[in-house]
């Protein structure tokens, strides 16, 4: 597998296209759409909200009836969540638009929003966007890349990756784009994220991947503890690299599942880093814990506290802050156990040594927490599971920005 | 009932101290002590985080075993949390410390601690403090006053609170001082809190009161989303109101239950006005829940949600976040049964109902949460029960505070 130059469009087949539409920013593009030439069969995950958002009613009734999915539409500005039965009408007329114009099934056409819920969408505009989109649509790197920018709210960089791998003496590529950055604590699924790949994949093995993959990938990110109403990710497979179909679970798909979650890891980590206001990458790595469910827990835990994102922020080596964190996690753990380090490209340093706190070079300490990116090592020495958990650092600027959103 | 001046010294009995012993911060006061004359019956509630500081694990086996409690010493500055050995030690250091100079049992003694976490206490200074408060005790308001003000850590105002009520022709008197102000979300327990009574009631019946009690006030605020190490309230009861002894259920116990939730209610209040960084009290009430424990649970996490708490702050409308946070909250609900106001001093108006978003008067919503206090208020329409949880706003000072607290 290697990375290669691109993003939702880098897949044989699929094509990508964007607009100024004017839903809700102005001087800049709100809305994307992918397509593909051939129908997918489609895998998804959703947000565990219980106040889903009208788009997300929509993309579950399509891939839970394992319909095929050959377009998506997604505007950034307005979520479409709490919307009652117009935010579900405004799903279908985008939908039907995309069906006139480009003369595919409406029920065939995902939709996505993000931005401000509680807020009815602009049907007019949709429409014209879609109308607006469909004669653009085109497969060149620079309209996927065109796309990710679209799709963006608080997000201060665009987010896409794509790979190719070998299957069965084919080249299969897999592409993907997504945005953050606010309300941003996966559970099911990310904020917004779309993936194209031309292999040829059953139904259910792709879903099967996807729902993996993603719950050690976008489901161990957070930036602010807020699972949103919104949270999808779709992946399309059109099938046009000529692969031997995957139709049973084999070499061929473990190969396809660890280019997807090198994808899906590269984008959450992006989508961490970008995290609203942040200045730097927050990972919290759990090692030798009684179960992955244990680890899981406890590096959400530790990358999910004010408190720690407060001193991440301030390079403050304040450790007991994630030590207390674990400890209200929920998982059940002795503290005299427990080592804790603090790790980035400038050094390593143990601060804590089972029940007993070390006294540490605070100089060597901040030299490792200035980093662009600092990981909190914890060795739990209960056991062999581990798990990582991504976030940013809690700033002055995650409070400007969420203090007024809406205005 | 009625409140009266005074907190921890006004009930017969209650001798408070204080002193600037160098723990940790300079220039002001860092450690009280309270003293009851007659050693009380008490009831405890400690933190539930699996990492308990040492001297949580100190007060536990006290009240645990059923021993009377005669006397509490508190620091502020260093937590005693993640101190291992050396840490319990320190406990029982200042144990015997009052043992000696006030020749009570070093088991009656009760200690509490607050600030960083991670750092050894200076057992010299804190038995040096002992020694200088013992001699000062006093039962005057100003002595409870100021044990109240040497417990703070970043509370910007004391706590404390006093009541009277009768029992049996008796006067009954129940005071009390609580600090906070980060690492808030209690659960069992708040922060440190204190209280002393000098009613007549058998141990059982007073924990079973302090418990319930707890649950519907302390239990009942966040600030953010961080359960401490170090949670701990004890009650203490002397008997000295001369009161028919409480030992069975019935309207003395509920008399008794009724201002011991006024005086943990206003205590918690104003912990969660009074938050890190805090600028407005953020109150959640949610009505007509299918169970008190939904309820509760969708009021915690309305006001445990930064993007809320940064909406408060911005004085923003942004209803969309209350919404989002009740549905990632675990309970189940249809958002098309909801309605949610918001209302304060200033008014009261409806943004939301059962599924659709009301087109509502921006300048009116501005006005009504300019208040010091808004109120979140959320009819469920699918059932009787309500609870109210309390916090505050996320403020760039909450940031600023926590960035660097140890330095």
């Amino acid at each position: 597998m290697k990375e290669i130059k691109g993003g939702i469009t880098a897949a044989k087949g699929f094509k990508a296209a964007s607009t100024a539409a004017g839903i809700k920013y102005q001087g800049r593009t709100d809305m994307a759409m992918v397509y593909s030439e051939k129908p997918c069969v489609s895998a998804g995950t959703f947000t565990s909200n219980v106040v889903k958002a009208a788009c997300v009613q929509w993309d579950m009734n399509i891939v839970n009836a394992n319909k095929p999915i050959q377009a998506v539409v997604i505007n950034s500005g307005i979520a479409n969540a709490c919307t009652g039965k117009e935010g579900f009408d405004a799903c279908e007329a985008t939908a039907r638009g995309v069906e006139k114009t480009l003369s595919i099934p409406y029920d065939s056409v995902a939709v996505a929003s993000t931005g401000v819920i509680g807020m009815q969408l602009p049907v007019d505009k949709l429409v014209a966007g879609v109308e607006a989109m469909a004669p653009k649509l085109d497969d060149s790197i620079e309209a996927g890349t065109d796309a990710s920018k679209a799709i963006m709210t608080t997000d201060t960089v665009n987010k896409e990756i794509a790979v190719e791998f070998e299957i069965g003496g084919k080249t299969v590529t897999l592409g993907g784009m997504s945005k953050g950055s606010g309300m941003i604590h996966p559970n099911m699924c990310t904020m917004l994220a779309f993936l194209g790949t031309d292999i040829d994949i059953e139904k259910s093995l792709l879903q099967e991947a996807v729902s993996e993959v993603v719950a050690d990938s976008f489901n161990m990110i957070t930036v602010d503890g807020d699972t949103s109403t919104n949270d999808t990710l779709i992946c399309m497979a059109n099938g046009l690299a000529g692969n031997p179909k995957i139709s049973s679970k084999g070499a061929d798909f473990d190969t396809f599942k660890e280019a997807l979650k090198f994808v899906c890891t590269d984008l959450a980590k992006r989508m961490a880093a970008d995290g609203e206001g942040a200045s730097k990458l927050f990972e919290a790595k759990v090692v030798n814990a009684k179960s992955v469910a244990d680890a899981k827990t406890l590096s959400r835990a530790i990358v999910g506290s004010n408190l720690s994102k407060a001193a991440i922020f301030g390079c403050d080596a304040n450790f007991g802050r994630f030590l207390c964190a674990m400890g209200y996690s929920g998982a059940d753990f002795d503290q005299n156990d427990v080592e804790l380090f603090f790790e980035s490209v400038n050094g390593r340093l143990q601060v804590f040594d089972k029940g007993t706190p070390i006294v540490f070079d605070e100089d060597e300490a901040l030299k490792i927490m200035k980093a662009d990116a600092v990981t909190v090592f914890v060795d739990m020495h209960e056991g062999d599971a581990e798990a990582t958990a991504w976030g940013c650092d809690l700033t002055y600027d995650y409070v400007k920005i969420n203090a007024d959103y809406r205005s």
